[in-house]
């Protein structure tokens, strides 16, 4: 089958790669109809993770199932199925409790908790940027789609990563009805968490960024667009919510975070978002930090440290989780949003391409080329 | 009436000081019985604070009402009552969500929320190691004791700070019967958060401290000591858990964790905390940490920043919850505890002294001299 | 000053009384822009209750602060305020835990936890159904409004007991972002569940009763309107949930439910929403049941029994609660929701009145005349 | 294999049946070293239930796995396992929550949610009393035991059932460090329910029976025995509490509550768990009640409704849980707590039988006789 294969830093090709297949009696074979490009995505094609030569890429796949294995009961071929990208086992101690981001058996070589498909130390699975995708534990990972799956497909694909990763970034926040959210990020992620706290009826949401086109689609769905340029976004953030701060905080960027000139600072916005939130409220961060960044801009960040102001957070009182989405948690109800037509999330679509110009979308997403906000390929065609 | 004063850094007396009185309607003045030495007492102690000349310090606090405004309804005197270190009003938004540790309205001078008697940046509020105590908002903040109110004072004393706030360590680190925890800290406030857990029905408590005499408390109450001495702490419990990690943490330390020879590590309790805790858990933080600390011992101290291993933390998708213990969250349901003998906190208690011989108490205290685990002053005599 | 008073069965009359005033520190008096008329009104005005004549009715008021006791401390005259239809102390056990629907204080003369403005059972109160009110507890009852409180005067009136009424029902019945929904009783209160409802995000939310025109409400605000006539509501619930139930199920009817004839079956929606929500799932009954009743249509009834299908409720392992809302737990949020414009609950306002005309909407909306959906009355004119 | 069978009212027999084997990739074999006869085993053996003879009856089990399916990856022949009443698949809606108790999959042949071994209307399943047990989902279903398993059977095989369904009693009634709570019940799951509360640090544990021994051995693990012949137990527990309810309560008794003179009524404890209970407080019901019941002793009782005191729960704004335990939320932690010598649930076992010894054990345990709390069984030898 064809393939989105990494090669070297920023060296992607679509090439012939075996075709997946059943290889444990749980596995199912998808055949991949739509797949997104990931900002995480772009960790690996810029080299700064160790992720070996050869490896299909793509963690955000949806598809028809067209295989499975002698042990897999609730799914038959011809079945629409939306794939989290955790790979998870169903029935260790984590998964048990809903925690399929912290998967202990789908990891087996490293002593990490946590498995995800086509993704730099996160087990051996390949990513599903391809024509087909081999899905072990298929009963437990795979979300059936109902009868408009088709009809909804840029939707429903974004049921494997973004649109749950927001939400679990605003469930981390504590996010209800009434609450002011302040969202550190418009990338995808970004707003998909904006979106999750407008569907959960906060009363205002603040998305902070500085590029126009990210900012004009958080407006569009109902969020203030703070830009970050001009005025302090924290100095922003008091006058929306009169001084208190917001009762809610998401942090959608990560440790690469940078200032306009590309300078890194990790610890920015996580700094920013503690003077942002009111004492005593809630702050999820989604955005990735990595133990150890050998490309890192100082030797703090090169250890995966970073200079938190603590003090500030420990005195106000705050709380903070962390960590990528237990997409299994969320996908059910997000998908009866879909199904309902209460949620519309294709909305960050900027591209639809066919598989064979992905590194050409990998180039211009990685340039964070204006209005490449979020990229879809469809391998079937 | 008599009352320990502040008067400069490593200067305290006990002298005369006016009485305090009823001043608003909701006041009440409680005749002090018993009143704490607190750990917390001692960064204003060593000068480390801007706390004013002249104010009378303690804020663990119990005594008898002897009068009461014309606002108070629920007290009269002669009542045995409870003094939570936090001042609250009851009606701001932070109180009547129960987040009393926060209170807007009791620290009307600056942009803090919070407020505690004799405290450093805590509001205009004298302290309790005196005669008499000033308690506004009474009917809110005071709590009744029961009939062996009297007989059980060094049980119930600890009412009004430490056992409530080594329980919220437990609250936020979400321990629950069955699980694991570990303790970093095994002063009164961690040795409270290890009774708390135990209480609870945790299947393994862990406290790490160096102190023998500390150590030899924990496994007292039935707690696994951990000497971090020799060997890793974190290696020690990732040996007791079978190399999980704790599910819970708990920090009773603070930015004034240091090393054997006395030099200060503001991140080195929560960094271990981070490696001994498994992915996924949860880890509450009620040791002291400052916005800003001028007397840090480099840069980043400081500025109240420390070195935190983000990286590490969000990796393992671990979740923090931090800050001063809102006591009355706590504290009925504590005291009924005591009252039926289930449990009994004075067994941290090491000297029990009048009032006249708090400054040489204090001088002890500070110097860690050996078996000064806690102090309980009796002013009434 | 002038107020709608109860002189016994169908028969109340806009009379003088005296003047509200001062009477203990923490009173405020509150001159009455909006009053609405409630259906448990009617529980008096039917004879059904055995309040006293002479009362002055009234529970679901907003107004202005004119005068305040000397222990008062967040409000001034001039303030315009929205006032809980609980009376609550904000120092008894449950009201600091935030249950100010049972609170311990406020109704010294029965055994009864609670308390209520013009109430039978509720306390000494007077209501708000006339020019002036007074308020015990000022600081703690009164929410303090923002600048367009006088613009939104409808919209925020409602804050004072539907609005969070329905609110609860939804939070007992976990209702969250993509749940179904199903709610007995389209009456204002069961249109603000479903209104809540749909803040939340539900995915579906059914609405069941027989009244054209509430039903033609629920669907102008996003909710499937159920005709409890032809088929029987349950099958048509099952029909649009696939047959699974729904995942959360809202009470708003309570014991007075009755078949088109007019006979009470107090058991009947309960019965029925057993059997309308899926195993496992939540209900959240805000519908008033009485403890006794005797004007019941059956042995049974009049010793507050139900002949509830338990069996089936536990073979199903659903979870309900009960009980009457503590409008201080949500009023906040809802105040910030109408504010920002995300909510306008005035739509379920069929008649604006001044104080005078209140008679005349008692005896319609007695009658369920049609159209008479919510009346709001204006003493102030 | 020799295995325990129902043949009809009150007629079971030892007898030869075929061997259990692996029937689908998933499926376990295990060895049952420990079977419990539990209460709700009488309602079968009593001919209450529609079970067909033939079946082996037992779901409280524990063994050694002796064969796996190809799909069975965490376990291996030779481990020891606790084997969960509940049979559960592990990736439906309800099993993937956490729902093990009402799985969708496990009892394909009528609408019911939730199925188990040897149980009436609970799927095909055969019991475990019996040398061998088929395991479906063993991956999901099998709970592995440390190297203390076999030493410590007999508290072990309480992870099955008894112990985590009292614990989930407390779950439901919302039993926290220092609440009272009142449980309807010294059965062995009253029993269990008490000694979770115990565990979690409840104050004051009170335990309702007329059983004279049941009542000795709650008062054994530190329990307030109150017997309910004399005085009313309501009385009683309003005497414990000083008149204010105990904060939870817990029904361990069902719809087969009855008098001294042994009529059942079936509503009787669930009437007397409101009056117990505080305002406000929460209730846990694990006693079955059943959605029908031909042999009930009245009209309501046989079509599974019962007179409950609606008003007078709505009134006080009680809160209800139900339904049958999900043993996976709790047998992890439970189990740790044996392992660390926390728990020991072996207490309530009052005889140890052969398999060969069942039937007479199930003449006694039927006959309520002296003495017989919980047998248990060891058809390993």
């Amino acid at each position: 089958m064809k393939a989105l294969v990494y090669n070297g830093p920023r060296d992607v090709s679509v090439t012939e790669v075996p075709d997946p297949r059943i290889e444990r009696p749980g596995d199912a074979v998808v055949q991949i109809t739509r797949t997104n490009i990931c900002g995480s995505d772009l960790h690996m094609y810029e080299g700064r993770t160790d992720i070996e030569a050869g490896r299909v890429l793509g963690h955000e796949n949806m598809g028809r199932v067209v295989e499975t294995g002698p042990a897999v009961e609730q799914l038959r071929p011809g079945d629409m199925v939306a794939v989290p990208f955790n790979v998870a086992c169903g029935h260790c101690p984590n998964c048990e409790r809903g925690l399929t981001s912290y998967c202990l058996t789908a990891n087996p070589d490293r002593g990490i908790a946590g498995a995800a498909y086509g993704f730099a130390d996160m087990g051996p699975w390949n990513g599903g940027q391809a024509e087909y995708l081999q899905v072990p534990w298929a009963d437990f990972n795979l979300l059936p789609l109902p009868d408009d799956a088709t009809e909804k497909q840029n939707d429903y694909v974004m049921l494997s990563d973004i649109f749950p990763t927001g939400y679990h970034a605003t469930e981390m926040a504590h996010v209800t009805a009434g609450d002011t959210v302040v969202i550190y990020g418009a990338g995808p992620v970004g707003l998909m968490a904006a979106y999750s706290a407008i569907i959960k009826g906060a009363s205002k949401v603040m998305v902070i960024d500085r590029h126009p086109d990210r900012l004009a689609l958080a407006e569009k769905i109902g969020a203030i667009p703070i830009n970050d340029g001009a005025t302090s976004p924290v100095e922003q953030v008091l006058h929306v919510t009169d001084g208190h701060g917001a009762d809610c905080g998401c942090e959608c960027v990560g440790y690469q975070a940078h200032d306009p000139a590309g300078h890194e600072h990790p610890s920015q916005t996580l700094n920013e978002l503690v003077d942002s939130v009111k004492p005593t409220g809630h702050i999820g961060v989604v955005g990735l930090y990595v133990p150890a960044d050998p490309g890192g801009s100082d030797e703090l960040a090169r250890r995966g440290e970073i200079a938190f102001d603590y003090g500030n957070f420990w005195f106000k009182g705050q709380h903070m989780g962390t960590g990528q989405c237990p997409v299994k948690a969320y996908n059910t109800h997000l998908r009866d949003l879909i199904s309902t037509g209460k949620a519309t999330p294709s909305f960050v679509i900027s591209h639809q391409l066919p598989l064979d110009q992905a590194p050409q979308a990998y180039r211009h997403f990685d340039n964070r080329d204006n209005g490449w906000t979020k990229v879809t390929l469809f391998p079937a065609g």
